[in-house]
């Protein structure tokens, strides 16, 4: 059976260093961390390639949280390897050192493992891969969602726009966003995007959140200000596994409904940077989570203000 | 009678350019902004100095606003004149020039005007004046408000630390909460902030809103993502005076009116960066305002998620 949610990305191993510690070979990549996240809403299955050094653990932890990974093929080669650092400024990560490895052959499968996922979410990969996904689909999910990042901006931007056409939801970085618009303003940014096809867009704004573009409005799902944030590597897959998550099961276009996935996409990334690697998210039980949702009902909320009633 | 909330500030001509224009002479000062703003609230009187080239047109204007000025003197020299621009990135203002002027012998006499606010805000001036202000008065305000800026923290870090150990809330940018307390975490800087005094702090971070917090939490108060941001002069200014406008009316020390208090802050600081100087601010009608605070209403509103009803 297709899970609902069908997560195409990366199965990494990153050497993660902060200014609060470090870890080698953390398990990592889009795909792990996005499934992770969405796995506690929906059915998930991912889609991914890891090398011959990649350890069970990995393989565990999906298991743990009934994440399907029959879509994970196993390489010869070695798994793709990231290596970054933090400096305090915990926005910005900055690269040091990128292996593809197994990566290069990556050749996803998706239609033969799960060919009618309601949800396709395409993490940041090729746009080119992310188009070959789409033609082999036999049906187009309900909702299709795309990362991607300023590298495929700079050097396949003709390749993305096609792929932008046929998506719903696209997630991007305030300056990315900047960058493939030509627009510095964020809300013309937004629309500009929209108009190139997905109906909403994710702005993901770091320690600032993120704001949801969508027909007729924007929210601006917080990010929850937390005295411990150790890593922020996965913050926005695990935002977006979150949102996706929860999108799946609670309502497609609806515009409340998508406020509440980015609320609970807020609440992923919040456990997500609490600790390296997966370790704040992989294991949450049902009291941290609704604990959690609570404070962000609290962060942002107020009783409705009334100006007459209001004025002196 | 004495207003119930006064500001002692600045009133200044400002030569602000931004990448959407430039104005010369505009009227502004910490002072004129934040009176504007709370004018909508409560009553206001301004404790300020202006020099003999001071137009006329400023006087109107806080007429209009019912504001009463018989705090402001009038000096013998030239008003107090900032020079500033904004490039893309309007959450910094560059310095270009900074005259002085009348304020080097500003004397706020508050005391004598207006003996016995509820609210007192002593906007960014030196806090060697600001601790004499304290000293005047003959009965201690329900509510003692201060922002300050990087030179007094720089420059008088002790007389500035004698303050806060004597007011209730501080408004302050991430920058500069950072530089106080040397801590870069924002809610340990927040802390470590109240520690020394004011049992409210409100962190500013420009066009990501501001971050408020009080005994037993904290409230995210959202910036409207705007299409059109001409000006981000005066921003924290309205922010401060809205917020403390509304609160002075409405209750002290309440989490709820706390948090009403920052989104009219954010209303406040939303119209005032729509144009340059108060042009946004200065003559708003109910409509308008009401309009706005619905916008804040959706743009952060969500229904509250039962986890355990939604999970799959």
């Amino acid at each position: 059976m297709t899970p609902k949610l069908v997560i195409v990305g990366t199965v990494a191993l990153d050497d993660v260093t902060t200014p609060f510690g470090s870890v080698r070979r953390a398990l990592g990549g889009s795909a792990f961390y996005g499934g992770i996240a969405a796995s506690y809403w929906t059915s998930v299955g991912v889609v991914a390639v890891v090398g011959k050094d990649y350890p069970e653990e990995g393989f565990r932890i999906l298991e743990s949280r009934a994440i399907d990974f029959r879509g994970i093929d196993r390489s010869a080669e070695e798994t793709f390897a990231w290596t970054g650092e933090y400096t305090y400024d915990l926005n910005t990560a900055i690269t040091r050192d990128t292996r593809l490895n197994c990566l290069l052959s990556f050749n996803p499968r998706v239609a033969e493992h799960y060919p009618n996922p309601e949800t396709l979410f395409l993490a940041n990969i090729d746009p080119e891969i992310q188009g070959k996904i789409l033609d082999s689909l036999p049906v187009r999910p309900r909702l299709v969602a795309l990362d991607t990042m300023n590298y495929w901006i700079e050097s396949k931007k003709d390749t993305l726009l096609q792929v932008l056409r046929r998506i719903d939801l696209l997630t991007i970085n305030e300056s990315e966003a900047r960058m493939l618009t030509g627009e510095f303003n964020l809300v013309l940014a937004a629309r500009a995007i929209r108009a190139l096809g997905p109906s909403i867009v994710v702005l993901k704004k770091g320690e600032h959140g993120a704001l949801v573009f969508y027909e007729g409005g924007v929210f601006a799902s917080p990010a929850m200000p937390l005295e411990v944030v150790k890593d922020p590597t996965g913050a926005g897959d695990s935002f977006a596994g979150g949102l996706l998550g929860y999108l799946t099961v609670h309502g497609h276009h609806s515009p409340e409904f998508l406020k509440q996935s980015s609320i609970i996409g807020s609440v992923m990334a919040s456990f997500c940077v609490s600790d390296f690697g997966v370790i704040g998210t992989r294991a949450l039980s049902l009291e941290e989570i609704s604990s959690r949702i609570r404070e962000f009902g609290d962060l942002t909320g107020f009783r409705q203000i009334d100006y007459e009633e209001r004025r002196l």
